[in-house]
């Protein structure tokens, strides 16, 4: 159905939401890595461990490695006595054999020698002599040890595919001796920026001229989604120019982003050129959301391709609400429904603030402490402003059924990534 | 006062928290760097606005640019007719001017020409033929037009020192043609590994030897608190050695983090190390908290140093609690009580468990949707296991005068970063 100008009529976030999801992408390769360079990367293999962790039986306690069946009968009264056999080094095999009513110095770390299956804490000895060791506390067999495969069992799946490594993650990688893994590609980005009035940053401004304001804002998004932006520069406002530049993007990126074109004009080009350049091609031009009503999403071929409008604070949302999950599947993580993907908040809104029905709006705010409350304050402003975005803290979203949100409701903050 | 084995007795976490806010530190120099490299970096100087944004008077809308008292009449069943006056571009100066009674085509982010006050919407007229259009609402002054310095005003204060740079900062600082900007460097975070049994994960291990966990896991972390990790290698347990690494570590980083000497001897050499090497020194030794007890922290001329435990999760557990505060004063940024640093969760706790009183307790949790509520799931396992890392989504944190937990009791979960 289309509008009064002949565009499509607005479909639902919901809806945008699904017709996204329901395309068919072009997911970007694998690559292998080390170790070192693979924190926030997606694995695009199993973890299986080649070995044992820790490979051996260890200690966790300096103190002396003994027969647990030895100590049972022992107490703070009543110690029993145990013959010092040496002790163990670490990092070094444990030569020495314990037997029956013997016990060996070992440090934390060290390797258990055999005959020993506790480790009696140095707290609870008492150093005789030279030869003996007062023993003043019962263990069970197994105390104060590491079991040979009790961190990590040889053939068991460690980390599994399409899941993000994280710090912990790397450490485990290194404690199994996988120097290299594989991993999914980063995702490309590219920006593609339109208008006749934009300029760069550091050219000199003259009057009508406003500066690139959207791709340094997308740019830095994009990062933060562990994604690589690739800018395509400042395109004028000619269907020919857009098109040459979106399919020279198509063909070296995963996705593409065409900001500007909020005009009616360059909005109906920015549609043409996603519909002539492969299939599907606009899967919707307009959405029932403020602000980022005007967005276009499209697929080339499998590769996304948004037309997002020019005001920078329907960029930031147009992003974190669709391309932000796309970036996500593209990157082919897992999605975890469980977890929220970024920082939220729970704040009360601070005024009585109607909201029309039929769309989806969102709201920037500041978070304030008042009377020791947290209160979500409306940023208000129109969109076309990037002050707006940089006094707020977050977001707030008032779905399309709801007229508005009353002073003192509690509300749940998006916090923008810091 | 000492414990049994002459080592000082554990501070509580408060304690050892209050310790080190008040050392003095040496705080890293500043640097200028492209808003290009600036993301995530921290201002070191206030950012006043050099001139107005968008700098004229914009339009918000496609339509026509009028004097908004020409439309006071103006509704769908009695329109009124003005006199088009040409069109404005895309870009340029508006070198028109429209008097009374006249209006002037004009594109989304187009300049007001002179005369006019407001904007009509395309949606709202209706072309007549190519000398006149109707107009069929009522605007009012400055309706639909952004104003030359409603976005940012000359003189300004667009962002403060001390401020983390996310990307919609990064986009108005390009707005307002503001291509480099003074910054805190990054803290560089040595990181001098002991242990005689710690070999590195792409080398051959012998028997009681285990690879290097630690410093991959501490890299991450460092790296996502946006610091710089600079491993220097892992050090034979032996005093004059780790002496000569902590001394060369002082004089070329932020901050030191020493791993491993968790047994007696090792920590007592960290201790004496630390001491010897500046002042004050070693400021504790030893934490009321699990995992992480044996934390020594201390303070070099300036430079804190850390003697961590060996085992992972105490690795982890102390890096937030104590670590990681620290990078974000050496980084320069404010600190912010009002927003929460990353991600929190609200979760019933799994199970009954009890804490013994007088420690903190860290405890490391899995999260799980069982019957439409989530529940925090606790991971048992030693702290020396690097898989019970692995396998938890974040850690629930038991306060040192509570005995433990009751299952269903809402903890709150901090989640591991992603």
């Amino acid at each position: 159905m289309k509008d009064l100008l002949g565009r499509d009529e607005a479909v639902t976030v919901e809806e945008a939401l699904r017709l996204l999801a329901e395309q068919d992408l072009r997911l970007p390769g694998t690559e292998s890595v080390h170790i070192e360079k693979a924190y926030g990367r997606v694995l695009a293999q199993d973890i299986v461990s080649p070995e044992n962790l820790p490979g051996f039986n260890r200690s966790s306690m300096d103190g002396y490695a003994v027969n647990a069946a030895d100590t049972f009968s022992a107490s703070d009264t009543m110690p029993v006595y145990l013959q010092i056999k040496g002790q163990v080094l670490m990092g070094e095999k444990a030569c020495i054999q314990i037997q029956r009513e013997e016990a060996c110095r070992i440090p934390t770390g060290g390797m258990l020698p055999e005959g020993a299956d506790a480790v009696v804490m140095f707290e609870h000895t008492n150093l005789i002599d030279g030869e003996t060791v007062e023993i003043m506390k019962t263990v069970s067999p197994g105390e104060n040890v590491i079991r040979f495969d009790e961190d990590v069992r040889a053939g068991e799946t460690v980390l599994s595919t399409c899941h993000r490594l994280r710090p912990q993650d790397i450490g485990a990688l290194a404690g199994l001796g996988i120097p290299v893994v594989s991993v999914y590609k980063k995702p490309v980005v590219a920006i593609v920026s339109t208008g006749d009035e934009v300029v760069s940053p550091d050219k000199p401004l003259s009057p009508g001229e406003v500066r690139d304001i959207n791709s340094y804002n997308l740019a830095g998004m994009i990062l933060a989604c562990h994604a690589h932006p690739a800018k395509k520069g400042i395109i004028k406002d000619r269907f020919d120019e857009l098109r040459a530049a979106v399919s020279e993007a198509v063909h070296t990126s995963d996705m593409v982003l065409i900001t500007g074109g909020s005009s009616v004009g360059t909005s109906d080009y920015t549609a043409k050129v996603i519909s002539g350049l492969g299939s599907p091609g606009v899967i919707f031009h307009g959405v029932a959301m403020k602000p980022g009503k005007p967005v276009i999403g499209g697929n080339i071929n499998g590769v996304p391709v948004f037309g997002l409008p020019g005001h920078p604070a329907a960029i930031t949302v147009s992003f974190e609400t669709f391309i932000e999950p796309l970036i996500q599947r593209l990157s082919g993580k897992k999605t975890n429904n469980v977890l929220p993907s970024r920082r939220m908040l729970k704040a009360l809104f601070s005024r009585n603030l109607s909201s029309p029905a039929g769309r989806e709006e969102h709201i920037r705010v500041t978070i304030e402490r008042r009377n020791g409350a947290l209160r979500a304050v409306p940023v208000l402003g129109k969109s076309g402003l990037v002050s707006t975005l940089v006094r707020a803290d977050g977001i707030v979203i008032i779905p399309m059924n709801k007229s508005g949100l009353y002073e003192g409701e509690e509300v749940e903050v998006r916090l923008f990534r810091d």
